[in-house]
């Protein structure tokens, strides 16, 4: 392929093809998808260069869905993305606030803007996503209402910005992964600031978690996500995420996975990226 | 207040409801709240018995925002209760499987029945939630719809099920909290299947949390959830959320949770309560 591509699950305008686009420095041809498995199948298929795909949100948690699609297909985490999720109201060109009745939007974004909505007096229509219902006023020619959704989608649909943002909480960050076929090629694993992911699960013994992070203590690398995950129908079986800071292929990273290696009966290198700060 | 009674949030036929009269033997009356604050509020204001929240879905991740609410409100956890999420399909008493030609229900829910969707070749619109779903079919007379919600929501509405277990994957649990103002009252701390749930923040110092977990290893204290949570703007610094087995006030967990003290900056009993196993 001569260009990059980026495939992201949702409409042209949605929040995944902005974070694509804050994190390509350079031009890229974005792609929507329609769930996240089809991102997953057509980078998998080498049919886009990249897939972007959000893994955890700071108001609603860990996106589950997409750490099991990393574990069923091969591909490697080659970056991370920090996007502020902020909503616009958005309205056909000229439509003025007064006008509006009715916003459209997911009923997560609606939930995110509760208080200003009410103050609003605006009446709430769940839609099935963000930039969907942009496309959709422009669709229906509806002059009364409006969509919650990304500046983004502002500029693909053509619509005006009524308002930003609309949501009553400002600390509201989505982490994007930035999965490709081959793994991040770092010029030097010891010197740069690097972050690893990986998925795994231990013997079912008192105690393993604590040995478990003990091979990053014991060698001073600092954790940057924990979390255990209930395996549904075995209550004392988990899997684990854990990020750390450092290049799995540095001296220090690397002994400390072999001696992860020798506890866990499942391990899963993710991938190693150049950190990206919450902005 | 002479009868027992449990806040949910969401419409009549809701999870959350479904989960309350699954967790609670006796006879309760489920009360119907709009948002989780209101949950909140109205507990703490002693206008309902008991609050009942999710807390953690085995797709979806944890909750954030209802820790949060845990955080801003004085409530105490005194249960907890694991739900199998199955999604019936629902229609007007009469409607056949093959008169259905659209399917109403909350995205996530459509998301979660995708494949059978697909098959049944059903066009999927996106409603505020699932129960309201329900509803809505009831409202509008509507024979050529269905809607994807709880088995109970049939019976509130008075709605035929024509399909069981929509969901592709069976493995969808979700893990409710239930809340009031007094902390569960255990006959002895000492003896009997307890959970405790904490938050706390610690010291900016490499191996903190390493420390802070050795509070319970060495005492052979045995976690049953970790996560991290990132404070947003403030990239080294999280929030951890810790259940452990057992009562904060036996005497083991009681110098584990006074030896944590010396290493957190924060920290927050949200309560000890008797274990539900994942069903």
């Amino acid at each position: 392929m001569a260009e990059l591509t980026v495939a992201f699950q949702g409409e042209p305008g949605a929040y995944s093809e902005l974070a694509a686009l804050g994190y390509f420095k350079e031009p890229v041809a974005t792609q929507p998808c329609e769930t996240f498995d089809d991102v997953f199948e057509v980078v998998d298929r080498e049919k886009s260069t990249y897939g972007i795909v959000p893994i955890e949100n700071s108001l609603a948690g860990s996106i589950h869905r997409n750490y099991d699609l990393m574990l069923r297909y091969n591909l490697h985490i080659v970056g991370e993305y920090h996007l502020r999720i902020s909503h616009c109201l958005l309205a056909l060109p000229g439509v003025r606030l007064e006008d509006v009745r009715r916003v459209h939007s997911h009923p997560q974004a609606l939930a995110q803007c509760e208080g200003n909505l009410t103050r609003l007096g605006l009446e709430r229509v769940a839609e099935a996503d963000t930039a969907g219902s942009a496309r959709l006023l422009l669709e229906w020619n509806d002059r009364q209402a409006a969509a919650l959704a990304s500046h983004r989608a502002a500029e693909v649909y053509h619509l005006d910005i009524l308002a930003v943002n609309m949501e009553d909480n400002p600390e509201n960050f989505t982490r994007f992964l930035v999965l490709a076929c081959q793994p991040y090629q770092a010029s030097d694993p010891e010197d740069g600031d690097y972050k690893t992911s990986t998925v795994f699960s231990l013997k079912n013994v008192p105690g393993s978690l604590f040995k478990a992070m003990s091979v990053f203590a014991l060698r001073d690398i600092d954790l940057t996500k924990i979390e255990s995950r209930p395996i549904a129908g075995q209550p004392w079986e988990y899997l684990f995420y854990i990020d750390f800071a450092g290049h799995a292929d540095s001296r220090n990273c690397r002994r400390a996975l072999d001696h992860l290696g020798e506890l866990a009966i499942f391990f899963r290198l993710l991938g190693s990226y150049p950190r990206h700060r919450w902005e």
